[in-house]
């Protein structure tokens, strides 16, 4: 633990988090007899069938290209339930609010959340409304928590897994993953982190830049109809490079991508370039990796890209025995190491 | 609304919570297909069978005589859920901190987390946790989550119910209450508000008064053994003045309340003369209300006062058809309305 405080990193979803989480959370909160417990340390947790979620939203600022902190909250709690396999049923939103906000600004997250649950499918159920004195916090944070079942497809896409190898896997989780697997990601990374920050400090990338942001269970439940699909994780804080160790970690095989391969936006690069930032470890708020058994990607993969959120879509690796950790084969025929970031570079995305 | 602004009041669980809630939340997620919806606006959701609730926690100062944060974040959430009917399973939190938050402040806080789940009988499966720069807030914000299933005493509960009358009730909601319902409380109110205010304006009065913050499933359990309560709610922010209202109003019955019968801890009445605040108006976080019919009322007054937590229960009232607001017979023999506050007389308290 780097000193004796909390730091800005230990937020930011790397190693840095990693720490904190387990020396801290686990230490007290581990050891449920929940089905996916916290220990698992997944994207979602599941007990007696229901898969629950809690995510709260810091994001700076509160509007932004493509989106804004109603919509972060409503997508990013329907991802993470739905990447582990389950259908979201419903959310519970906590707001709390410093003294002096806005209500036309309440009004129009407001608006933004209603309209994104309409695209999700799901509905906001109950809630809560705190708000502390001028000063003593920064405009505005909302909690999502979520709510969902088993989805129907996921049984249906676990069978496929079972056409071509013993699995014994109930939900997708982050340790499912084996040597030979084929490494999907939905869409080009990097544009959420960028369009937050350029919108914070006034770059002017956001005339070009949008975030991502995003549901993303319609499109993930084509994917599970086709089948073959073991693992799936939404790369937000630490990006891709955090996403990609994590798995590796988790499920104790090597992870080789091929860095052509993976879609960044032209601005988006060049605003990365331009700020000395990797595109791999900024963070998503509408881009799904997906592991899945080889002789499933390619219609996996063409599944995805029939979807209008997933039609950049491409298979970007695999996972392999021949190592242990993530590498990247790059453009000009190297290879190197992609470590888990300390945290993500750019700070308050989410 | 009062002004373009969110104020204090709006988060203080009176009239002015009541109204941004209805011109603000219900307008967008009004209409969901919940068993117990958002526009219920009781104190959780259901749907599909599993019962949801989430809850922010501001308090202020973090540790207070009786409690802290994580304590009534636990117990907060597990009450919640536990007077609509239901059995808490398990728990999400939200831990939101402001750089430079200490460490050693979170192990306290995680520990009397821990301690109170283990009084409850729930874990924590899944949290998550973001950390905002120095000035954006005032040291730590805690959401708590929560999914519960229908208790299986519920249904026995109301078996008793409908041997004294008819009831298409499901669910112990703020609606059932009928004229006749014997009104129980089941301890002193108001020592949780003056505890919190004390301690963070240094009255010294906190050498004495301790915060009341406990999880009650255990004692609920209790009552529903018993048999024949319709509706129950915790007197939180707004204390047991805006529950009553609450009730009035969502039943459509009058409640006369005698003021003699409410219990009050002596140097919390103190306290509350000398600061010019009316008790049954501050907030509790360790107290139940419960409406039960009267063949009933005895026999769960004996079972609630057979509990640690209870042994200080009364019966303090009855709901009627002779008037259709909240009444207080007073000490002198008069009666006075008892409003629902505008807010919470004091700020920060949960």
């Amino acid at each position: 633990m780097t000193g004796e405080y909390v730091s800005m990193a230990h937020g930011a979803g790397g190693s840095a988090m990693d720490a904190l989480i387990k020396r801290y959370m686990l230490k007290h909160f581990a050891g449920s007899s929940a089905e996916v417990p916290l220990e698992a340390l997944d994207d979602a947790a599941v007990i007696d069938g229901i898969v629950l979620k809690s995510d709260s939203y810091t994001v700076k600022p509160l509007f932004f290209p493509g989106g804004d902190i109603g919509r972060m909250a409503v997508a990013g709690t329907v991802n993470d339930m739905s990447v582990l396999g389950a259908e979201p049923l419903a959310l519970a939103t906590g707001f709390v609010f410093e003294e002096g906000f806005p209500l036309h600004d309440l009004e129009r997250i407001l608006t933004s959340m209603d309209e994104t649950c309409k695209e999700a499918g799901v509905a906001v159920i109950t809630g809560d409304t705190k708000v502390v004195e001028h000063g003593a916090l920064d405009k505005f944070i909302i909690n999502s928590s979520g709510v969902g079942r088993r989805s129907p497809l996921l049984d249906r896409n676990l069978t496929e897994v079972r056409k071509f190898r013993e699995s014994e896997a109930k939900w997708l989780l982050d340790s499912n993953i084996r040597a030979g697997d084929q490494i999907i990601l939905s869409g080009a990374v990097a544009d959420h982190g960028i369009a937050v920050l350029s919108a914070r400090e006034g770059y002017g990338f956001e005339t070009k830049i949008q975030s991502d942001a995003a549901p993303l269970n319609h499109m993930i439940a084509r994917a599970l109809e086709v089948g073959g699909v073991v693992s799936m994780k939404d790369p937000t804080r630490g990006g891709l490079a955090n996403l990609l160790n994590e798995w590796s970690e988790k499920s104790k095989v090597g992870i080789l991508i091929h860095e052509e391969r993976i879609p960044v936006h032209t601005g988006v690069r060049a605003a990365c370039e331009m700020l000395g930032l990797d595109p791999l470890e900024v963070g998503n708020e509408g881009k799904v990796v997906l592991a899945v058994v080889s002789q499933k990607a390619e219609q996996v993969l063409a599944a995805l890209r029939s979807t209008d959120l997933g039609r950049e879509a491409e298979i970007i690796g695999r996972a392999t025995d021949e190592f242990n950790l993530v590498a990247v084969q790059t453009s000009v025929g190297g290879r190197r190491i992609l470590a888990k970031p300390f945290g993500d570079p750019v700070p308050r995305i989410c």
